[in-house]
C-alpha cells in the first residue's frame, strides 16, 4: 500500500458499536481518534484498546476534536442524540466522508419499523450536512459483540451514498473489518436497510438467537463491476 | 398429512411471478385457481400448466370468482393495479388469509426504494382490506424466473403479518416452494422487505447478475421456536 490509510474518526466511539469498529480498524492499521461527549471517556476507551495491543494506533478525544482531526468520520451514536451531534460537528465535516451507521430504532418497540418522517437517518444526515458532504451509510446490522471478537462476522453490509467514490472507500473500510461491503445504490436506499435491523431484531428474538445478519446471494464475485 | 390442502388463489396469476407459483404449488400438491382480469388468460395460463404435468390441479377463471372460491388469496399484480384489483375482490376475502407479494416499484427508478405514502404496499392492503382480512406479505425478493425452473432457490423469504397462525400458514406454503420462510414481525416490518426489493435490483444492475436475494444468517434452525 503507496498511499498511507486514511485517518478514522469515531464520533460516539465509546460506545458497544463504536468502540468495536475503533479494534477492528485499529487492528487493520488505520490511525482511528475516537470521539465522545467527555474526552476523559474517550481517552479511557482508547487506553483500553491500545493496552491490549501497543502496537496500534487508537486516541480519544472529544467529538468535535475528533471530526477536526478525521480524514473518514464515521457517526455511531443512538439516534436519539443524532441530530443534535450531526449540529455540533456540521462545521467539520464539509466535502468529508461521512459514514452514517445511525439506525432510528423507537423504544420501547425496536422489534417494529418506525420510520423518521423523513424517511431514514441517512436522509436526515444528508439534509442536515449539505450536499456537498459525502454521506454514506452502512453498517447498521452489526452486532456489536461479534466486533470485539476475533471471529469472522458471518454477515454483509449494504452501502448507500450518492458518491460512488465515497461509497467505494466505505466498502474497503468494511473489508478491513473482514465483511463483504456492496454497493447498495443512492442514500434514499438506505430506508431499506435501516429497517432491516428491526426485522433481524424481531428475528433474534423469536428465534432465540443473538445474531441474525443478511448475506446476498447470487454469483456477485465472479462478475465484472467495472462500470459501478 | 390429514387435512386437505387448502385451496390457493393467485389474483393476477398470468404474470411471470403468479404463474411461476401457481406450478410450483402444484406440483407440491395444491389445487390452484389463477385468477386474471380476463377468464380466458387464465384458463390458458392453466392449461399450460397442466399440459406439462396431468397429475396436478391449476384452473383459470376471473379474478373476483378465484377470489371467492380460494382459501388464501395471493396477490401477485403490480403496484399500479394493486388498490383497484384489491376493491374489486374486497367482498370475498374477510376473515381469509391474503398473501400480499406487491412491492411499491415506481418506473422508472426502480432501483431506487420509493415509499407510498401509507409506508408499504402491505400496509395499504391492510387498511383496505380491514384489520378482519389476515393479510401477510411475503415473496417480494423472489426472481420469477427461478419459481419456473426446476432448481433450488437460493434466498429466504421473509414474513410478516399481525397474525401469528396466518404467518405460520404463508411459511407453510414457501415450504411448499422450495425456500425457507421466517417470522419477520408484524405488516408495519414488510416496508424493511419490500424496500429491499429495489436494493436487490440495484446490486442486479451494478453486480451483473439476474438472481440476487438473501438469507438470514445465524443459527435459527437449531433454535426453539414454540414462542413464535
Amino acid at each position: 500500500m503507496n498511499q498511507p490509510l486514511p485517518k478514522l474518526a469515531i464520533i460516539g466511539g465509546t460506545g458497544a458499536l463504536g468502540s468495536g469498529l475503533a479494534k477492528r480498524w485499529a487492528e487493520a492499521g488505520y490511525p482511528v481518534i475516537i470521539g465522545s461527549r467527555s474526552s476523559e471517556k474517550a481517552s479511557l476507551a482508547a487506553e483500553e484498546i491500545t493496552s491490549q495491543n501497543h502496537t496500534i494506533s487508537v486516541i480519544g478525544t472529544d467529538n468535535h476534536t475528533a471530526a477536526v482531526q478525521g480524514e473518514v468520520i464515521v457517526i455511531a451514536v443512538p439516534f436519539s442524540s443524532h441530530a443534535e451531534i450531526l449540529h455540533s460537528i456540521k462545521d467539520t465535516v464539509s466535502e468529508k466522508i461521512v459514514v452514517d451507521t445511525t439506525v432510528p430504532l423507537k423504544p420501547p418497540k425496536v422489534g417494529t419499523v418506525q420510520l423518521p418522517e423523513a424517511g431514514s437517518a441517512a436522509i436526515i444526515t444528508q439534509q442536515l450536512l449539505g450536499a456537498e458532504t459525502k454521506v454514506v451509510s452502512a453498517l447498521h446490522n452489526v452486532a456489536a459483540h461479534k466486533l470485539h471478537d476475533q471471529e469472522p462476522i458471518d454477515c454483509d453490509v449494504l452501502v448507500c451514498g450518492n458518491i460512488k467514490t465515497a461509497r467505494e472507500v466505505v466498502i474497503g473500510l468494511i473489508q478491513a473489518l473482514g465483511m463483504r461491503g456492496l454497493h447498495a445504490g443512492p442514500i434514499a436506499n438506505s430506508v431499506a436497510i435501516e429497517a432491516m435491523t428491526s426485522v433481524l431484531i424481531t428475528i433474534n428474538r423469536l428465534y432465540k438467537v443473538a445474531d441474525a445478519g443478511f448475506k446476498i446471494t447470487g454469483d456477485l464475485n465472479s462478475s465484472e463491476k467495472e462500470n459501478i
